[in-house]
């Protein structure tokens, strides 16, 4: 069994935000390997946040953000208890969400909002291609499928997962409002 | 000529956000009344804005207010200059514009934006009674036409005069958006 140093595991932990003992069995799983541990940790983030997703979130947090008095952005995001709606970790990742969503300008929450018509108005032939389109296009509109802006090796689906994983509640980013200054009002793309 | 004492030159400009000239002006013009000060400056300030109204602001401030995580509120309020993007009473109005729509709850920001429909809709007979809810559900549900939340004895339009005013110059209040959270997004009166 390999031995894991408190500093491995505090480091972990700081990256994650996962538990001590969580982190400890990552890195030992891991063979003292940062980066196997973070992979899996990740991966039973995803887990566990496909697990807690069916759970009703009705509680939360809305949230707001203005950049420089030209940017601003609203966000909901729901939990399923008042107690997690005053959690500071949720609270702080409704936050990244604001900053995420202020300086990358996602255009959909989620996968499933894209309509049809936006990913084949591209006129790309052939599947593969059609689909490292919708790849691409994902990464830049869709808030979910972005690089996380404080940490782009992960997603912003990373961060929730990481986030379901920490606080144990079924977690969903339900929407977003973003308004700059002097913008034209006919040509939002996303009308709330 | 009245005399005008500096106690009721300072109670006014606490009161109306005018200059000290001004304020002794209309004291003087008033023999001293203090009601009568006030509404020959609102009748300045209403005469200050109208000329002011046709300049082009494309400056300005995007607000943004969360009552208790669950109410969040984005303002743009658009001025002629930078210069006046960055002044403090400025600012301090497009907060104050903030709190209105997060208390008060308007749907629109002015008469011009109330669909026909949604005032004929009432169905009232005769023309006086059908004015007469129309200024009802003007002080309901539009922002101008409010009562202000921190003090009922002016409107928001009147809010805007005295700062249109102190500042000299066209302030617009563009747009707002409101959300709630957990409300159903179908039924959103309000898309932004």
């Amino acid at each position: 069994m390999t031995a894991v140093s408190a500093d491995q595991i505090k480091t972990l932990r700081e990256q994650t935000g996962a538990g001590y003992m969580e982190c400890k069995k990552a890195l030992t799983e891991a063979k003292g390997s940062m980066e196997g541990a973070v992979r899996i940790l990740r991966a039973k983030g995803a887990a566990i946040a496909t697990e807690k997703a069916g759970r009703e979130a009705r509680q939360g947090v809305i949230g707001s953000y203005v950049h420089a008095g030209r940017i601003g952005v609203l966000v909901e995001v729901n939990c399923e208890t008042d107690f997690v709606a005053r959690n500071d970790q949720f609270k702080r990742f409704v936050n990244e969400i604001c900053l995420q969503v202020a300086s990358m300008n996602p255009a959909y929450v989620s996968r499933e909002e894209v309509p049809a018509e936006e990913l084949t108005a591209a006129g790309l032939n052939g599947e593969e291609a059609r689909k490292a389109y919708a790849e691409k296009f994902y990464k830049e509109q869709v808030l979910l499928d972005q690089p996380y802006v404080r940490d782009p090796s992960k997603t912003v689906q990373g961060l929730l997962h990481e986030t379901v994983n920490s606080i144990r509640e079924n977690i969903v980013i339900r929407r977003f409002v973003r308004i700059v200054l002097g913008e034209s009002l006919d040509s939002k793309r996303h009308p709330s």
